[in-house]
């Protein structure tokens, strides 16, 4: 973690940030899935992204550890072998995995965030390693839009754990209603609301709510509908 | 729970079994979610069973419970509702879930069971409710086969955390290595050999292996293979 910056002068709210599919289009690891295996980008993307997710709960639930980008190269590795795709080279599995560290932006990000930290203190919250998030910031130009950027790797469990969450307003010291949280995930969205943290669901795609956990307390269908909040 | 019996005379060893689909074919599920929503009965059967799963998972993560009853109907709720599929009468969703209780044991199983129990003591360790897991094993007719029915409803957290299944050593009276823990999930056999009980994977479609925590012990194609291992 970036150790918060004691220059937020008068700000006393804070939004934080999911990364990967909130600020970050993951739609160019499906492009890069389509390039190494032409007609299964798609299902590869997708099945990827659902074991990554899998794994990161099922080693959590086991009471084990192991980082985001050791999960996400366990992920790939079964959904490859899973769909029988076989890597013509040995290099493929990497090219895929370094797809993550220069993910872009949603259009819309640079400039709501440009908005919101006239306002608000800015910090990302992401089950990603420090490494990985620094590169995908800096390959972005965002990192100095955030005070910190906080690693479920300093607890390592993932979210949607309460001590992931609850990392907001220890770190942050900040109390947690004065915090919102931002997510495209509904699942993360209940696990931050479970912690007591406000939260905005970010539904680009008009996916159908989940049936577990609190509600968001804000549904937007792109960042740029968050400025007109009625923010704390 | 029903409480083991005293009456297991000179059998040192346990075999623990998942429940859905390990023992029970949960294809009918397929077949009556086909009949109300021709066309789409492998989709949404797939779907709710994925959202069945992660449900479980992250309402244990989250630190809450709800019995697994619950937990389906709401993974249901929402597959119904992800497809765009309108129930056409109240009662779907009832019918769908009543499913759960009538499901039929794979062909092999309850001779499997048979031989097995002359030379162990046999259990079932499952996610589901007592009263579903009663109702399944009434309706197959294999109930005598159990000296014990294990639900994680006891311990209010599901699989695959490790409380779960050290309920096997600790309500079995049993030491862990003399206890075999049986299913057909990778996850699931995960979670048993991270908690120090030896596994056996019932893969009876081939899938790849999971890329999280301990292997299986012994990988069989169908129960039927199962006594032809050198089980403790």
């Amino acid at each position: 973690m970036r150790a918060p910056s004691p220059d937020f002068g008068s700000k006393t709210s804070a939004m934080v940030f999911d990364a990967y599919g909130t600020l970050f289009d993951v739609h160019s690891v499906i492009e890069a899935c389509e390039r190494q295996f032409p007609g299964h980008g798609i299902e590869l993307s997708r099945l990827w992204r659902q074991k990554q997710l899998e794994y990161s709960w099922l080693t959590t639930l086991m009471g084990g550890y192991e980082d985001f980008a050791e999960i996400t190269r366990r992920a790939l590795s079964f959904a490859l072998d899973s769909l029988r795709l076989t890597p013509g080279t040995s290099g493929v599995e990497s090219d895929l995995m370094a797809e993550y560290d220069r993910l872009k932006p949603f259009p819309e990000v640079p400039d709501t965030l440009a908005g919101l930290a006239r306002t608000h203190r800015l910090a990302i919250l992401s089950n990603g390693t420090e490494a990985m998030l620094t590169a995908v910031l800096r390959g972005s130009g965002l990192s100095a839009r955030f005070e910190a950027v906080l690693s479920v790797d300093r607890i390592r469990r993932f979210k949607p754990v309460p001590e992931v969450y609850r990392m907001v307003p220890d770190l942050l010291r900040i109390a947690p209603e004065r915090a919102v949280f931002v997510s495209a995930n509904g699942w993360d969205i209940a696990g931050a609301r479970s912690s007591g943290l406000r939260a905005i669901w970010v539904n680009r795609s008009a996916q159908v709510p989940e049936r577990i956990g609190p509600e968001a307390d804000w549904t937007v269908p792109s960042l740029s509908s968050v400025p007109e909040l009625p923010l704390p």
